[in-house]
C-alpha cells in the first residue's frame, strides 16, 4: 500500500479528542476542519510552572538517494514511546507545498509512522505558510511602493535584499526583470523569488516566542541599503504591524495526530541551508509542556540540522535537549561506500564498513562536540541482511553507542518499542558531561566558522573568500558580530564538495559570502550556490494528483 | 466608533450555534476557529428536496467616491429580514487581502450591519483566496516547466495567456520579464501578474457546481496558444487533478455571522470587471437552501454586477431572483448631480435632481429590461435632508418603485424593517412578468454586446475595433461563439467613459478586444484598460495596522 492509502484507511480521532488526552483545555483549541486545530500560544504562559518534559532530537547521517527516514523515525519514535506507557509528543516541520508537485512529493512520514491527515498536511493545512507568504510579499510590495512615490529613505534599487516568494517550484521566477511599464508602473530593476520556506519570515517565525517578539523580530529584519550604506528594516518601512497581523494565527502551532493518535505539533519548516530548519520554538515549547517527552527534528543531516538546532534554536530559545537520535540506512551507508543504487539491495559488507565512517562521524559529534548521549536508529529496509545489521551495531558499540533497529516504517509504534526503550534510558542515566555549544556567545566571526568546520565538519578551517572578508567587516561594524552563524551548506557532503560521500577529513570550507538574517538573529555562511527556489522536473508529480467527487485525493505521496 | 471597534465589541455566539440556529447538521460542520466554519457541499445533494427561499439581489447606483454601502446593505436586510420573523441568510463575496493594505480597506459591512469576525474575514480568513492563488500559480509553474523541458506541445511563448497571482496590490510585478540568468532558469519571456481576485480560477470557482464540474472548468481553461494557433488548456499539461486537490476546500462555502448573529455565507470573490463578481454559486445555493430568503450582493453597480448576475452567474447555474434592492445615497446622486466632494454634506435639491436619472436608470433597467420587481435601499447618512429623501422617493414612485430608507449602518437590523417589509412584499406579490435575460441564449457574440449596451447602459451600440472584429471571428471558429459575455467596462459611468457622470444617452461603447475564459464560461469584452493588479496609495493603511500581545488588531478599517 502507498502511504496515502495507509493514510487513508486510518479512522483519525477527532482532534478534540486528541487534545483532552493530552491535557489541553478546550478554551486553548481552535479547530480547523475536524482533525486539524490550532493551539492558543496562551497556554505556554498559563503553563509556565508546569515542568518542562525531556527533548529527544531525531538527526540523521548524510543524505543520499537512498533515503534515511527522519520524519518517519520521528512519528514512530513517538508512538513507541506511547507503546512503552511514556507520555510522548511529536513537534515536526510543515511540509512545503512546493515539493509536493515535484519530485519529492509529501513529508508526513511513511508507511505505519505517519501523521495524519496526510494530504491536508501536505496542502494547505490551516494556512501558516501563505500567511507568511503574503505578509513577505507585503514587505516587498511596501518596498517598492516606497520607491514609486519618492523613496524618501533614499533605497539604492541596486541594493535590494528583500525577495518576493511563492510556496511553488517555479524556475521561472528566480531571476526577473520587474517593474517595467513605464511611470507608473514600479521602477524597473533586477529582482527574483524565492520559495516561501526561504523567507526570512518563515525563520523569524520559528524562532519568535510570542508576539511583541514576533513584532520586534520582522521590525529588524534588513530589506535594502540605503546610498549610502546604511540598512533599511520592515520598520523603516512601518511594515511590521501589518505583517504580524497577518501572522497572528499562523504562530499557533497546530495539533494533528499519528496513525496511533498520539498528539503530533506540525509548525513552521524554514530552510535547513540558509535557516535553521527546524520546527517553531513555540511547538517545541508546547510538545515540552504537554508531553513527558518531546520528539522533534531537524533538517539534512546532523553536521547541519543539528548543528543549526543545538548551535541557533537552543541558543536563541534557551532549550535544552536530553539525547539524540541518529537515523541511519544500511543502503544509505552503502552508498557512502561506493555501491551505486541499482546494488543497493545486494549484501555489501566492504561497501558497508567503507560507508560507515560517516554514520560514526555523526555519533563522534553529538558526543564530543555537544555532548549528548545518542542512539542509531537502524531504519530498516525488508533488503537489510543480519550480517550488515550486526557489523552497524558493532561498529556504533565500539563509540559506546547502540544501535537499535527500527521497524516503525513497516509497524508503527509496535516497530519502534526498542528505539523508545533505548532513549529513555539514555535520559534517565547520570549525565556525565553538560550540554555544550559548538561555539560559546561573544566569539568572533571567524572563531564561530572554524568551530563548525572544524568540530561539526570534521574539515580543518573555514577559508573565506575577499568578498566574504569585506562582507565580515562590514556585518562586524553594524554590529551583527555577536549573533550565531547559519551555515549555507550543501546537505551532500561533511565538507562543502556534494561529491565528497562519507566521511572526509583535512578538507577547508570556503565561504563565498555572508548576510545578516537580523530579524531571525543569525548570520548566514555562504559555501556555494545554494538553492533558494527550486524547480520542476520533466514529470512533475503533480500530474497525477487527482480529486473524485467526494474530495478524496489520490497520487499525492 | 469605528467599524472594527463595534466588531470588537461584539459578542459572536460559537458557530456551531449559528449552524444549528439555521438547522446544519454537525456532520456537515468544518469548524475554522470558534467563529467560522465551512460547510460540506453535501448538504445541497442532501437537501436536494427541499425547497429553494426567495433570492434577493442586492446591487446599486453607479459608484462615486460618497460611497453607496452595498454590503452594509446586504447585511442590515438580512437582519432586518430575521427582526420581521423571517427565516434570512446572506450571500456575500469575501474581500480581497491587497486592497485591506492600500486605500480601501475591508470589506465585511460597516457601522451596525457587518459580518464578523471582521479581521479574519479581511485577512486570510479560511484560505480560500490563497488555495486560489496556490492552484493558479501551479499551473503557470507547469506551463513554464513544460517548454524548459522541451516544450512538446509547440506553446508560443509570445502567445501565452495565462498569468500567476498574488493576493496582494503590487504594480511592481504589472509588467516583468522571467526565466532570466540562463538556460537552466526558465526561457526569457514578457510576462506580469494579476491579483488573485482576477484570476480565472477564482471565476470557475465561483461558477462550479461541484468537484467534478469544478475540475472539468479547470481543464477547460486556455493558458496559451501554439505557433499554429491551437489553443492549450491545463488539461493538456494535466493540471487539473492536482489544480482541484488545492481547491477541495476552497469550494466549501464559509459560514460567519452578522453582529446580531444571523447567518451569513461569504465565498469567493472575482473581479467584476473580467469576471462576474458575485460570491459563488455554491454559496447561493446554500443560502436558498437554508433560507427562506436569500439575500445576496453582486460588484459594482446595476449595469455590470447585476447585468452579470442575471446573464451569467443565474444563467449558467439556473438560479432565479425574486426580487432586487438598488442601494443609493443621497450624497453620491448629488455627486452624479456635479456637486463636488466638499459639498455633499449640503442640500442641494436642483444638483439630486440631477444626478436621480443614474438611480432611475438602474431602476428601469431592473424592471424593464430583467422583468425583476425592486426598491430603492436610501442608505442614510446623518447630513441627508427631509426635502431631498423626498424627492428621491417621489422621483421613485412616479417610475411605480418605493424608495425606502435604510438605517442598517446606524441601528442595525432594527434600521432594516421598512427595507425588509417591502422586500417581502414584492416577492409575495403576484408576477405579472417572467424573469428575462438581457439577450437569450444561440445568439451571436455582436448580438449579446448590443443587448447589454442598448438594453442596461442605455447607449446605442456596441463598436468593435479592428482588432476585435478579428478576436471575434476566432473565437467563434474555436467554437465559443455561444457563450455569455462578460463586460469589462469602467464602473465609474454607464458609458465607456469613466468621465460621464449620471445617465448618458446616445452613446456608442468601444469593444477594444475580447478574451475567452474558457474555463469560466464567458467571453470577456474589454473596452478600455482594465487595472488587475492594484498598486499602494501614498500612505497605505498597512502603516497603520497593528496587532498587541494578545492577537488584537487595530487600525484595519
Amino acid at each position: 500500500m502507498t502511504d496515502i492509502q495507509i493514510a487513508q484507511q486510518a479512522a483519525p480521532l477527532p482532534i478534540g479528542d486528541i487534545a483532552a488526552a493530552c491535557g489541553i483545555d478546550p478554551q486553548y483549541l481552535e479547530q480547523y476542519g475536524r482533525y486539524k486545530a490550532k493551539i492558543d500560544y496562551r497556554l505556554l504562559r498559563d503553563r509556565a510552572d508546569r515542568p518542562d518534559g525531556k527533548l529527544i532530537l531525531v538527526t540523521a547521517i548524510t543524505p543520499t538517494p537512498a533515503g534515511e527516514g527522519k520524519t518517519t523515525t520521528t512519528v514512530g519514535l513517538t508512538d513507541g514511546l506511547r507503546k512503552i506507557g511514556k507520555n510522548a509528543v511529536a513537534a515536526l516541520r510543515e511540509p512545503s507545498l512546493g515539493p509536493v508537485f515535484g519530485v519529492k512529493g509529501g513529508a508526513a512520514g511513511g508507511g505505519y509512522a505517519q501523521v495524519i491527515p496526510m494530504e491536508d498536511i501536505n496542502l494547505h493545512f490551516t494556512g501558516d505558510f501563505h500567511a507568511i507568504g503574503a505578509a513577505n510579499n507585503l514587505l516587498a510590495a511596501l518596498l517598492d511602493n516606497h520607491i514609486q512615490q519618492g523613496n524618501a529613505l533614499g533605497i539604492d534599487c541596486k541594493q535590494i535584499v528583500w525577495k518576493r516568494c511563492v510556496d511553488m517550484n517555479d524556475r521561472q521566477l528566480r531571476h526577473v526583470i520587474d517593474g517595467l511599464g513605464g511611470r507608473m508602473q514600479g521602477v524597473p530593476r533586477e529582482d527574483g523569488f524565492d520559495i516561501t520556506v526561504a523567507s526570512e519570515v518563515m525563520a523569524v517565525l520559528c524562532l519568535a516566542s510570542d508576539i511583541p517578539d514576533l513584532k520586534a523580530r520582522l521590525g529588524r529584519m534588513i530589506v535594502a541599503y540605503t546610498f549610502d550604506g546604511r540598512p533599511v528594516t520592515a520598520h523603516d518601512l512601518k511594515a511590521e504591524g501589518a505583517m504580524t497581523a497577518l501572522l497572528k494565527d499562523a504562530l499557533k502551532p497546530n495539533l494533528v495526530q499519528t496513525l496511533e493518535h498520539s498528539p503530533a505539533l506540525i509548525h513552521g519548516g524554514p530552510f535547513a541551508n540558509i535557516a535553521h530548519g527546524c520546527n517553531s520554538v513555540t511547538a517545541t515549547r508546547m510538545a515540552l509542556k504537554l508531553g513527558d517527552y518531546a520528539v522533534t527534528e531537524a533538517g539534512f543531516a546532523a553536521d547541519l540540522g543539528a548543528e543549526k538546532f543545538f548551535d541557533i534554536k537552543c541558543r536563541l530559545s534557551g532549550l535544552r535537549p536530553s539525547a539524540v537520535v541518529i537515523v541511519a540506512t544500511v543502503r544509505a551507508l552503502k552508498y557512502h561506500g561506493g555501491v551505486p543504487k541499482a546494488e543497493l539491495n545486494r549484501e555489501n559488507l566492504s561497501a558497508l564498513e567503507k560507508g560507515l565512517p560517516n554514520l560514526l562521524h555523526h555519533v563522534g559529534t553529538i558526543r564530543n562536540t555537544f555532548h549528548l548521549p545518542c542512539v542509531v536508529a537502524i531504519n530498516a529496509f525488508p533488503t537489510d541482511t543480519a550480517e550488515e545489521l550486526r557489523l552497524v551495531q558493532e561498529r556504533c558499540r565500539e563509540l559506546g553507542v547502540n544501535a537499535v533497529l527500527s521497524e516503525v516504517w513497516a509497524k508503527g509504534g509496535e516497530g519502534g518499542r526498542d528505539l523508545a526503550r533505548e532513549v529513555v534510558r539514555l535520559c534517565d542515566q547520570p549525565r556525565l558531561e553538560e550540554f555544550t555549544f559548538a561555539y560559546p556567545d561573544n566569539t568572533s566571526l571567524i572563531y564561530k566558522l572554524n568551530s563548525i568546520v572544524g568540530r561539526v565538519y570534521g574539515g580543518s578551517q573555514a577559508v573565506l573568500t575577499p568578498a566574504a572578508q569585506k562582507q565580515l567587516k562590514r556585518l562586524t561594524e553594524l554590529g551583527f558580530g555577536d549573533l550565531p552563524v547559519c551555515m549555507a551548506k550543501t546537505q551532500y557532503s561533511l565538507s562543502d564538495d556534494p561529491a565528497l560521500p562519507g566521511a572526509p577529513r583535512d578538507f577547508t570550507v570556503t565561504v563565498r559570502s555572508l548576510k545578516v538574517s537580523a530579524g531571525a538573529g543569525f548570520i548566514v555562511a555562504y559555501t556555494g550556490d545554494i538553492m533558494t527556489m527550486p524547480g520542476l522536473p520533466r514529470v512533475p508529480a503533480a500530474e497525477n494528483i487527482d480529486v473524485d467527487e467526494n474530495g478524496v485525493i489520490t497520487g499525492l505521496f
